[in-house]
């Protein structure tokens, strides 16, 4: 390209010059019109404790609080001209506030500042967040649930290194992913609670001479109690970063299974079939389904940690108390919340819809000496061999099935004591995968009783 | 450089050949050792429970925990010859207790695995370093408090942008680090207790069939109980990340008030002096201090998000249930959590030797018309005009005061009453930065009496 | 938050059920509509390609290259339906020609995929962004040297650990810049030589069995050559991941200079006046500027850097040849090429429009006994003195200076010699930070006469 | 934990107090030792520069040559005593080379300083790296030309989703990684180019007054030229950094390729068998062979691409010059540069040792309706059928097949035309896997032709 061409480019970007350029940075109308109800609540609340404090008249918050439900409404019916010119979702409520009901709109930023306002804002908007997470991991969780009660005896192999291991049951294997997130839904719950304290009358950044009652906006907006510290609640922005760390260990979590559906769903796999609903087909080829939603399940790992990195990298070494790098913490928390939201609806949806192969995962379960450790640990229940020998004859035991061409429980005993006397007939009840898997009754163990009863307890849990 | 040369240095790194690449790639005891007490605190765990469950004889039970005792105490003196061959810490300490109990010995890894047995003794290290890190944020608290006591009443700007906004007191100031640093050590709690749950007898991945109480070890190892899901137990590091994620934001914190101290530091502003220990000279100008200490702590967050950023992308779409990749779990964090109590010691440190410069902060503090807020609050509370319009009368003054070359109280009645004739003598009340501080005594505001009344507040649940 | 109220969040969010969700998480039109002109110029070659190679009748391919013409048009005009059920921007366009010119549409698709498609239309936006980037750092570039010129020889302190150690001047410092971003050039014109290949023509991902003529469609894009492996061509984005690698190096470099912009800017530095377009100002304190720009274009490292660990998470690990995750490529590269582009215009607004404070500069430089290394090198120079030694004895006049309350061109001779004996009044040659300055002749150092010719240098270089 | 019982952990850790926090936290000598030998390069130069200038006598200046190669001698034999009271490699070497030779050790540092030294260690250091990643590169390349030569003409399955879409051959898919392989070797070559600029003679960070010789030191060092300006000489790590990127990047490469090898090894894909010495077996199942090597190289990316997050991080917002923060350059990129050589080690060994399933291969590559495209590709070329329309005649064609249990060309040339009665017998000649990727002789495309022409034109350009 032309320095010509390039250079009209970069002027045709920005050819109405300075002006132009630094609107385009500074306004954040953009994107922080998501927080219009939120703030809205929020001067609702101030409003409403102005007058009882005796700091505004009863009529002005009255005709204040009336005023900011008319905007909320023209908002919400998309009635609303949201203005560049007036940067940010504050002042297009203010001065729309204004053309409404007047003078009382000049008196509804006493005592608090754009600081505390945003704050309060972005933790409100952030605490729904962790709610509809939350209501998000509980729907995937009984998805896995339904799947685990329909498997809880099938078995399936269980894989170390993709490499079969030992059979275990389908229902354990959904049963872990209902384990992790569960975590998932406590580290929510944890980031709600402790974010759940109001900066409202922080005011800019030292708190205000006006004798306001922080205890009743923080009531009304449903927080637990005032942050403690006016500077430390404009300044701060760890509740968000704690979401984005809860929400990049869940979508970590999310990866792990969309890869093991994206495994389980190939024509070498066949482990499970994914319905047309979340799968994506080939004009050419009908029976082909590609598994879309969960590679991109997979993928919005990449996006949620990269909102997760971007915050972390904004707020290193920023002094206190509001520097306008901050303005750059809603975008990817936005980003974040919806991928995640997305991907576990895609998730849900998916785990609800599939269909267990239980002939292939049985066939697979069976198949590379599966039992093996059973043995093992048969030769040292049995025979009282040390752990160590009894993998030392275990190992022989295999050899010989492999030479022979067969599976363990293809040897006949006296092949096996050729190999070492002390095996008695015996050994044929720990062989079978259904054997292995019902013999795993310690806590936690793979065993169909364990996890019929893991699931009773979860969904005792649930409610 | 030649091809022959480049290759001679690439053939020089791995010129031992494939065992050679491989030895080096897969051995994890080079970093693992660091689990050595842990390893050995498990597996003592582990035999006490085998005999008590019948699977050892007590005897056996006995020698192992003897020999253990003898490891451990060989590793601690520094008198251990570690093995690469033997890849990791749990083969060279079962190794060497061969060599000191014989076959006993051979019976320990029954009814366990080494992914169980490194998912216990990662747990066990990292929750450790979860007390450790509490321990270091109470100190750094504790150093904070003192400041803030010594200068509960100081003076100071309080900056936006790093534009002198309204003046607050050097003890608030100290107060919102306190904050922060107590909501990480909350992080760090929640995440303790989440991770507080014994993988110890999930096996291999599917449990066992020996009649194992895996209660009775996770009490031994302090843990609040087992883990439910044998496969969840072997897979899953969110306990890590988790981890690695409080430390980021913690750092994150330090990153802000180590950023601080640097600028304060600087010749500009004068705000603190660094003791000498926590900085360093110049042999060639000896008047000079940088704050190295400061600067390596501020440092510090880009190699613990870099941590987190590594562990997040190994567990980034595994499969269940053990990956080899997860080996690559242990180096991130071990790193993640040396630096941080490295940065915790040296800021608490720094803090506890710091002194503030009392004179320039409250120079500064003076400067820029930062009581400029003060007044159009007054104008608000005494004149009743509405908030929008008070600024805009206040502007005004700035401005005369401006022309005039003086700060607001440098402008006499008259002159005041020239831009709006309702202000009254009252209004000097509410100009200078001790005033100004002192009126805001709104909940968490910055006034001296809400600054002790905290700092009581801290010292009593402190205790 | 009630389980029924979440749930109905849940539930709203997705109430249209699966297919929602599907739609959702499946449709890249939403954003790949950027790709419009990209995708309409490849169709264009592709069809006159395929006509020149005889699979395509002239008129066919008259009446495509036709008609996607005035889709672009409709598009540009603003008068394009966009749908969400055509999913993605080729299907889009395909549909709308087909509409237009009717059967002969289904003929385009001949020889290629959507595969390869997207592959070409992507690269040839990132390519577009290098060329508008190179624009974007070239004016910088230009208002760096400007900056450089008025000031070629004003003196400022060299800072280290922010703390001064040596007069510089400021045509040096910003010519610091010059160097870091015409490095910046550099890379994004290396990455853009690397990308300028075509996937065009590697169909799915096998290539085709039509004698298609690939140079041709090549060449017509303004691509230097086919790429050589249509595997490769389908599923490698590590030309994206070179783009935002180049971009995050970048922002690294601005956010260091707006670091510097907004200290330089604060009371206490006062160094620089940005202008009144790059900053804000407060309504109640008109002289606050408030160095928005800077902290915003400080903080976009994040959102740059950000995308770069979005893509490359998203890449890890995927198998050959195309997999749905990347579809997830778009998004990070267009937000940080917005991002990097919209910093470069503000960067280059603001050094374009600040004024650096000449005195001030001037009066750091001069403090803090900066030419204190001066002092040692004519020490070393002068005396034959070892450097050490030099150093040792600076240390001593630096003292002895501190004592008197002066700078060291404040001692006497006397007072000198009273330190070493073999010091001469020509030491006072050196001393003050004009002749420090003019001292440093060295090639790269900071006297004048090499920042002027610097300063030729690179507008010779720029034309 | 009792709070007595960690505070001792705490105080346990930095018992010795500020000083060894300090020592702790401030000293880099545990890890900048590994620039041992590029100090001594680089201080061999400037001495043999200052005698050439004047500025050194000669036989000071070889009396300080021969010393530092007493001391790297010293170094490389394993019998230097490192003191971290001494804090960096600099001040190691200069302090031995004092006991060495005396009084002229105290002469070398004369115009220089240590922020110059150290950043051209650290360029010649990483440069270095780039040489030797070149190498690794080229040994992985031509592993993967030996495997593509010896299966030119094997068929596989390629695919789309992990999902069969079309077959390839082996060897196609081996240059696929050539050419991302190839890519990063240029990306390091670029990197090292623009890198390749001596730092030496920048000083402390304003240049000298002595009238060195950059250009001979630069010379002397394999540098193509000086700096040109010496603040940002000091000041900047984009080297590192893009260094880090183009490792990163290279990590991707290879995380997708062992993702494939570990897919590949599954007992449901066997589509390769991984030699015995880059994987591990079990001590109980023989036939078992984990990828361990492979898995491990997968993870690496998170290691690499972490440490190049570290940097950024560190990196952002630092102000000119030279900041302490930097000092944590060294460390990531020295982990970064181990991993990746490691990798590439690893996965050349891997990729020279593993066999192809051939059988497996071919059987996986005929299955699934994978010759579709070129059926329909055949009713275009033959019938010249529009595209579209071409792909809705195939669908049936396969959904007949599928119905019949068989292949494409299980279909009688009657129950073809039954579907659509232009096709002829014709059609045979490209539904065979073979006869598929045969006809795929489009510039890149998968032909057995293509591939080897394309092996025999790298094979030409490795020489």
């Amino acid at each position: 390209m032309s320095d010509t061409a390039s250079n009209q480019m970069w002027g045709g970007r920005f050819a109405a010059g300075p002006d132009a350029i630094m609107e385009a940075i500074n306004a954040s109308i953009g994107f922080d019109r998501r927080l219009a109800a939120q703030d809205i609540a929020g001067s609702r609340a101030h409003a409403a404790m102005l007058a009882a404090c005796g700091i505004l008249t009863d009529s002005d918050a009255e005709a204040i609080r009336e005023g900011l439900l008319t905007v909320l409404s023209e908002i919400e019916r998309g009635d609303f001209a949201f203005s560049t010119a007036l940067e940010d979702i504050h002042m297009n409520v203010e001065s729309r506030l204004r053309e409404l009901i007047g003078e009382p709109a000049g008196r509804l930023h006493t005592a608090r500042s754009r600081n505390d306002q945003v704050a309060t804002d972005f933790r409100l908007w952030v605490r729904e967040q962790c709610d509809a997470v939350d209501a998000g991991l509980e729907a995937l969780i009984r998805a896995l649930l339904a799947q685990a009660e329909a498997g809880a005896d099938w078995v399936m192999p269980g894989f170390t290194h993709l490499q079969t291991a030992q059979p275990v049951t389908w229902g354990h294997h959904m049963l872990a992913y209902v384990e992790m997130f569960a975590r998932d839904r406590a580290r929510f719950a944890d980031a709600r609670r402790r974010m759940n304290e109001s900066p409202l009358g922080a005011a800019a950044l030292a708190g205000t001479s006006f004798p306001i009652d922080r205890q009743m906006t923080a009531q009304a907006l449903g927080f637990d109690r005032p942050m403690a510290n006016s500077l430390d609640a404009v300044s701060d922005r760890d509740f968000a970063l704690e979401f984005l760390a809860a929400a990049s260990i869940c979508a970590m979590h999310l990866s792990r299974m969309a890869e093991e559906l994206v495994i389980w769903s190939s024509a070498q796999f066949r482990f499970v079939a994914l319905s047309d609903r979340f799968s994506t087909g080939s004009s050419i080829m009908p029976q082909k389904k590609n598994p879309d939603a969960a590679e991109l399940i997979r993928a919005k790992i990449g996006r949620i940690f990269g909102a997760n990195v971007t915050l972390m990298t904004v707020m290193k070494g920023l002094p206190l108390a509001y520097s306008k790098d901050m303005q750059e913490d809603k975008e990817p928390v936005f980003d974040a919340a919806d991928s995640l939201m997305l991907a576990l609806a895609a998730m849900t949806g998916m785990v609800g819809d599939m269909t267990a192969n239980r002939a292939a995962l049985a066939a697979a379960a069976g198949s590379g000496f599966s039992t093996a450790t059973d043995l093992a640990d048969w030769l040292v229940r049995a025979l009282d061999m040390p752990f160590r020998q009894a993998h030392h004859v275990t190992g022989a035991l295999v050899k010989a099935a492999e030479d022979k061409g067969c599976d363990l429980d293809g040897l006949t005993l006296d092949e096996m004591r050729a190999v070492h006397d002390g095996i008695t007939d015996a050994v044929f009840g720990v062989l079978g995968v259904d054997n292995s898997v019902a013999s795993r009754t310690s806590l936690g163990g793979t065993a169909p009783a364990n996890v019929r009863a893991q699931i009773d307890a979860w969904k005792e849990r649930l409610g």
